[in-house]
């Protein structure tokens, strides 16, 4: 009999050489049901395969990471086993899974395919699915594996062979389809329900481009048809709502090849967005106790010399400007801009904690390639703050800054199950050379963040080694409104850089002490934070946000002068109003208007200028109804002071 | 018998080798006992030199820049003639005059001087004026001068005539002085009445490094005593004033070494007044129809290539980064970004005019010796903006932006003798050159410009050959209250940019148009226009500016409580107050606020609980009675909400 250990802390007796899916089978048929792969002794286990020895065990299903990973690396041997039936001579590069899905490299000597064959593939792979061929391990001598390939002219597998050591190579066969394969997989072809090759792209053999172009087809599947079919139709609303086409449909933002690729240009309306935010960062930073700076984008390379951005985080960084025989930077990041500020100036215990906070500009090497619309840009507009603390302020100073996320989620209609907070902690045996060598610290912060996240009872989850290297910091991530996940905003504590540059304050007992430092970016930068929120609201903006937020639209000439009173007290009352004087139809005005995504429209005609009334439209809903000026203007006003998310006229 | 033309266009006739004197004399003895200078037929004239020929004549007083200079160089041989007779082995340098006052540059052999020897170099001065000796000039043949001052063992003056051209020499001799000089001087020593040497510092010959050190001895003089007391007051009062020192104890900028020269760091104080800047700046902007857009502070070579600030300004642009094989340069303006911000989005006439603004922030690079406080920076926040516009909209556009200066001066209390507009024209002999080539286009837009300044009633000069390449503009300089100019403003016409860029628009008759650009920048830079406040202010700023507005300081912890209550009441209406929280005496409080200059103290005793009123002190004059809170309140919320510059409690 074997001992085996399961996360709940239990342990079974089994004979040996059971298989984890005869262990689940034991445990219920609901979980046998659902379980796609194991973990045993920490190796990742096909759930066919024998266990000999005590071991610990750990069963995955869809839901896990884990599971969804081995799906769908079986579903990339499963596209490739199309393929081979299809095209006999395909040769075989690498197919993993990735975020969504999976794909396979190939070679079909010289042969182009396009996504009209696609249709087929999949085709062949319903069937192969039919045949619920299981996928079976075997471990290979290298020789043979050599002898295997050799026989089959497969290069690009050969070259893999090399790097392999005899003894831990395995192959995975499933009906007529072998593969050099680490595993695991899926029990059988079966398992796989509901199949989609997504497209077809070119990719450089192992990411070289010295090296030979393969066909890469991308591909998803599913346990079930409903969710591919929610999957494909996330795709289609995520590409209507894609920050890039609604960003340029609104006038947001632009880019231009002069003046340099990932360096935006917020267009007026773009503008707009920025200060509105900037507005609402302002009030809350304030209403905190926070202080606002101004500091230069550049400086001497001694300071990221003493801060550790150089060399640490060069490549991330401009080259240098070299000026009177000093180098200056650009900055990848305010920080040591703000410790110099609270430097400046000598401090007390009495001056903390110091809140200094500046929508800083930051310029960070992303390769070409890399960049993506708002999304991977060279320069950032980050909602920047310090906040220089003793230890006993710490706590007290980092759940504030967590409830001001918290506020932000509810302003943008973020629910609770729409954000996650990642509690990243330091790795004990890298201390030194990873993380500052400061274990005390290290247990005392991040016990200090836990409490406060617990405290709080916002979700998080913890996550080991992925610490910066001065301390514990917050990752948070937000779910648009189509489910898509977005790392916008970031809280860290750093108990590191306080000595880097010598800041001090004079304690109660007028000894010089080293202050805390956290980091924060509840907002993130603009560039991120605005392409979430065009996705997240499909590019209509809540009325306080909404780079217009009023159009007027007399139905003819005549009624211009009314329309221009509504124009004027609108405007007094500081509300974005436009007047459409364009000599069009009406149908004409709306629909422009529509397509501008302008929250509301005043549509006007003899019987609102007779009832000294406004008849309203709202975006994507049509006719309200009308209303006196008036009750109109004081219902916007108050819908854009208090940032409401849904409109007050309705 | 000879013709005299004078400048208003009248011509008398004279007697051949008359003397400019002679003919001052001629037209009234007041005009004679100011006159310092003259000019005949363009040329710099002595008054005692004879005019043989018709010519035109203009005459020169202290009143005129031209009367200064010549009285200041006469100053300087003055000096000249005074260390020739206490150290006679000096030899001499240049001794010009400058913006005020004159130097000359010395050589003592070796012979050290301090401040203290100036007593006695001033005392001989005005023993020399006592003499009243005229300044006599002679022509020399270069043969002649140079064994005049090879006797005289003066290697400066050997040196500088090798550069001048024989029969063009002049000498100019004073008592026992004589000098190599081109002239003209006053007519006799005795019209120098009031002297004050100032300063001693260290010379290179000639400005280069590699050559000599000399000693340089700075002075000034005036023709009446009142004013040399008025000057030298006027720089203590300057010295006082100084933006460096005050804003160093206002805490509003400082400079760090590992940030670099030139780079301010704004502390939370000048991050306010930076704030109500810009939120000045946004109102009346977006009252006149202006957009804000946000650039990034970097484009590629490619950029400035087309804007010709490469190569024509490159040496004051920092050095490129190199990135994927293209330069990239951190801009000097805006301009080029803002005009790529019109091209992002395709315009028609009813676009236009088109006008955007941004606080961009600049880098410059200027050496590190002439950089100064805030007054020459590295780094510049820039109230930009550009208004594009058809021809037919460029009068009003243009005078709508001198509207907005004029509302500017009267906000910071400039009075209409506190500032000059130059207008800057093309020269036609440099049209092509220095000027683009379009005579027809300068005309019209100098016209143009020229109307819209009479039409506005501003006071202005015109200055020949000052203007930009691409077109007229307007510098404005202001005045501060101790009388020191500043150039602060510009607003110009640019006819070129339009052309450079291929930017258009579609006309009335759905052709594409070149629009003109107005680049303008009332508020000028931060750095320079909150040096010009500070100075200006003195540093007590009107109260809307104030950093902090509003000081509570209870007279014991006992009314700490009331004092909260006051801080919780002002806070909520928007004043920016502190809560004197300390345990110190009332005078320290009161004195502390006094030093950081808050407009209002509100002092809190016994007495103002009981009536429930404040007690109210404004900042260098005392206490103002008491008042209810609410009074106050409303005081001050009007105050700053009109940007008013006086206290409306007094």
């Amino acid at each position: 009999m074997i001992k085996i250990s399961f996360p709940d802390g239990s342990v079974r007796e089994y004979e040996a050489g059971i298989s984890p899916m005869d262990i689940a089978k034991s445990i219920s048929h609901g979980l046998a049901s659902k379980v796609l792969v194991a973990e045993v002794n920490s190796q990742k286990w096909d759930l066919t395969r024998t266990i000999d020895t005590d071991a610990t065990l750990k069963l995955f299903t869809w839901e896990d990471k884990e599971g969804k990973e081995t799906y769908w690396h079986s579903s990339a041997h499963l596209m490739a086993e199309a393929l081979e039936a299809i095209y006999p001579d395909t040769k075989f590069g690498i197919g993993p899974p990735i975020e969504n899905g999976f794909y396979y490299d190939i070679d079909l000597g010289g042969k182009a395919i396009s996504s009209e064959d696609l249709a087929a593939i999949e085709k062949k792979m319903r069937q192969l699915v039919e045949a619920k061929s299981p996928f079976i391990r075997t471990e290979v001598s290298k020789k043979d594996a050599i002898s295997y390939f050799s026989e089959k002219q497969d290069p690009y597998k050969l070259e893999l062979l090399e790097d392999l050591t005899d003894g831990q190579i395995t192959f995975y066969q499933q009906g007529a389809f072998t593969d050099l394969c680490r595993g695991p997989h899926i029990p059988n072809t079966g398992y796989i329900k509901s199949i989609k090759l997504m497209s077809i792209a070119g990719a450089y053999w192992r990411g070289d481009e010295k090296n030979q172009m393969m066909t890469r087809i991308y591909g998803i599947t599913f346990p079930k048809q409903v969710d591919l079919d929610a999957y494909l139709e996330m795709l289609e609303e995520a590409k209507r709502r894609d920050h890039r086409k609604i960003g340029k449909e609104l006038e947001i933002f632009a880019f231009d090849d002069m003046v340099g690729q990932g360096l935006p240009l917020w267009l007026p309306n773009g503008g707009i967005i920025i200060e509105e935010l900037e507005k609402l960062a302002k009030e809350s930073e304030d209403a905190d106790g926070y202080h606002r700076v101004v500091t230069p984008h550049i400086a001497k390379e001694e300071m990221y010399l003493t801060s550790g951005h150089l060399p640490y985080y060069e490549d991330s960084m401009f080259p240098p400007m070299e000026i009177d025989g000093t180098k200056y930077y650009l900055r990848a990041m305010n920080c040591p801009h703000h410790h110099k500020v609270f430097d400046a100036i000598p401090k007390s215990y009495k001056d903390l904690p110091y809140r200094i906070a500046e929508y800083g500009t930051c310029y960070r090497y992303e390769q070409s390639g890399e960049l993506m619309g708002l999304m991977r840009v060279r320069s950032l507009h980050m909602n920047d703050a310090h906040i220089y603390c003793t230890k006993e302020q710490f706590a007290e100073e980092f759940k504030k800054v967590n409830a001001m996320y918290l506020k932000y989620f509810k302003l943008f209609g973020i629910a609770s199950d729409g954000y996650k907070m990642r509690l990243s902690l330091h790795e004990p045996s890298k201390l030194g050379s990873k993380y500052i060598n400061a274990p005390e610290l290290w247990k005392e912060t991040e016990e200090m963040v836990r409490e406060v996240l617990i405290n709080s009872g916002v979700p998080f989850e913890e996550v080991a080694d992925e610490a910066a290297f001065y301390g514990p910091k917050i990752d948070v991530e937000m779910r648009s409104q189509i489910g898509r996940w977005f790392t916008l905003s970031t809280n860290q504590v750093d108990f590191n850089s306080g000595n880097k540059f010598g800041l001090t304050f004079k304690n109660a007992n007028n000894e010089d002490e080293t202050p805390l430092i956290i980091h924060r970016a509840p907002l993130g930068t603009h560039e991120r934070y605005i392409a979430f929120l065009i996705e997240h609201f499909a590019g209509n903006f809540p009325t306080w946000l909404a780079p217009q937020q009023v159009a007027i639209l007399p139905i003819s000439d005549k009624f211009m002068d009314y329309g221009k009173t509504i124009l004027h007290h609108l405007k007094e009352t500081g509300v974005r109003v436009k007047l459409d004087e364009r000599n069009e139809k009406i149908g004409k005005k709306i629909r422009d208007a529509e397509m501008m995504k302008v929250p509301y429209m005043i549509v006007i005609g003899q019987k609102d200028i007779d009832e000294g009334k406004v008849s309203v439209r709202i975006h994507g809903k049509g006719d309200v109804g009308s209303m006196p000026l008036e009750e109109f203007s004081q219902h916007i006003q108050i819908e854009i002071q208090e940032r409401a998310i849904e409109h007050l006229i309705k």
